[in-house]
């Protein structure tokens, strides 16, 4: 697999690990390959929906200018909208920060056949919330418990749960935020926010460590996508979405194989009924 | 246009109007066609999400297998999924039953920026409901004027609001009916209530001739498209979601340059506040 999978408790160092990794593909190949595993995702994404036994939750994460955006337009714009929705969680109302911090995170989670992409997610509750001090570190440090029963509460319950970061140097981000600067017609894309953040790089990246670290779990693995080629970001993260729902793919036919049995049969029968 | 745009009240006979026209258009020249389509929806659509001042909600309708999924797959799958939502209302819960029939649809309705597209919508309760007689008349006969004032509610927030029927003929819907039939990898896909409801064509056709008639607004117009070839219905649908959003483009244009002009002041003083 292109990235790399994180599906237990282990020392994480973001540090460590290559941000422009290619896999040993070749950009020239890259448009083919991605679209035969937009072909796979679509299909499988299908099943699911139509099967309505399991759900799929797919949650993006990543510093600013990462490529949440960008990923989700690949990856979710190869499924059928019928089916799919994106969830983008910002700063909370005052109404949703009333509530423990899982309370609006949990109203988005998918019906069953649904696919849903989290663009941000209650992640961000022990990133910025840790970074910017907004709430004790005692608080912060209980919701990496709290999150991971949060998803054994999902996965228990069928939904299929993928975690994504991507991952940037801080170099490709500077390049990343001043090449915005040179398009004059996108100006309402600047942020001076994106600027002011960065000079906590290494804070987030410290926690990120941790969230990964703590919140690795078997059926709720996290994905670390070297995401400084946005096509190869593209192509690892519809690897890996493909490769968690084949071994699906058999009993999603089967129970489909079954609901046709029953409708031709009703079908036949109404047939007797009104010839 | 090749839609029949309905804006004002007044008769409607879906009876008298072909299922299958093509526009004068070529089907060897729609995939080029609808490209170009495709990426000015997208461009709008984009538009209207970064301005964020109004939003876009496109009802789909039509009668079984009139293509209202095979629409908002080529439709919405122009667009970019983040800013998007297609809402799809089936039979009511008991719960959504025990309130008036536009408090599910209410919730569902776009916040600022995004688009939502209603697969099946509000008007299901002036069609299948009057159909089969699930509230007696005096109740649905009043469903239209709530409708309308409903309608008038969020078009006077900013929601620009455009309501396709997918029109196909009782012929074309016994071929496709019965393509269906011949797939037996897709047997679930088969509904023997699709061959039920049939048997009502005539009350169906006569409850939308009912529905656009009096429904049909200025800021909240029918489109009715010729659906019996695929191909044309996408164009069809494109062309008047373009045509309806183009004369807003300069407006959001503008807006965007004003929100650029800022941030590009707003990081100029930072960079001061930080050399």
């Amino acid at each position: 697999m292109l990235a790399i999978k994180c599906d237990k408790p282990g020392k994480i160092k973001l540090r460590d690990i290559p941000t422009n990794s290619d896999g040993g593909l070749k950009r020239e190949e890259s448009p083919t390959r991605f679209a035969a595993l937009a072909t796979q995702l679509a299909e499988l994404q299908e099943l699911c929906y139509a099967a309505g036994t399991q759900s799929l939750l797919i949650v993006v994460q990543g510093m600013d200018t990462a490529g949440k955006d960008g990923t989700l337009k690949s990856i979710a714009g190869a499924m059928n909208p019928v089916g799919i929705r994106v969830a983008s969680f910002k700063v909370p109302t005052a109404f949703e920060a009333g509530h423990d911090f899982l309370w609006r995170v949990h109203q988005q989670t998918p019906v069953r056949g649904e696919t849903v992409f989290f663009n941000r997610s209650h992640y961000e509750d022990v990133l910025v919330v840790r970074v910017h001090n907004l709430v004790p570190e005692t608080q912060w440090q209980e919701r990496y418990g709290h999150i991971n029963d949060f998803e054994e509460l999902l996965t228990e319950s069928g939904t299929i749960v993928l975690k994504f970061f991507l991952h940037i140097s801080k170099e490709e981000q500077e390049r990343r935020l001043l090449s915005r600067e040179e398009n004059l017609a996108k100006a309402w894309k600047l942020n001076v926010g994106d600027w002011k953040e960065r000079e906590f790089w290494d804070d987030y990246q410290q926690a990120y460590d941790d969230a990964i670290e703590k919140c690795a779990a078997k059926d709720a693995p996290w994905f670390i996508i070297p995401a400084d080629k946005k096509w190869f970001r593209d192509i690892a993260v519809a690897e890996a979405i493909v490769e968690t729902l084949k071994p699906h793919r058999q009993k999603w036919e089967q129970i489909l194989a079954g609901i046709g049995e029953t409708r031709k049969a009703e079908l036949a029968a109404y047939r007797k009924g009104v010839s």
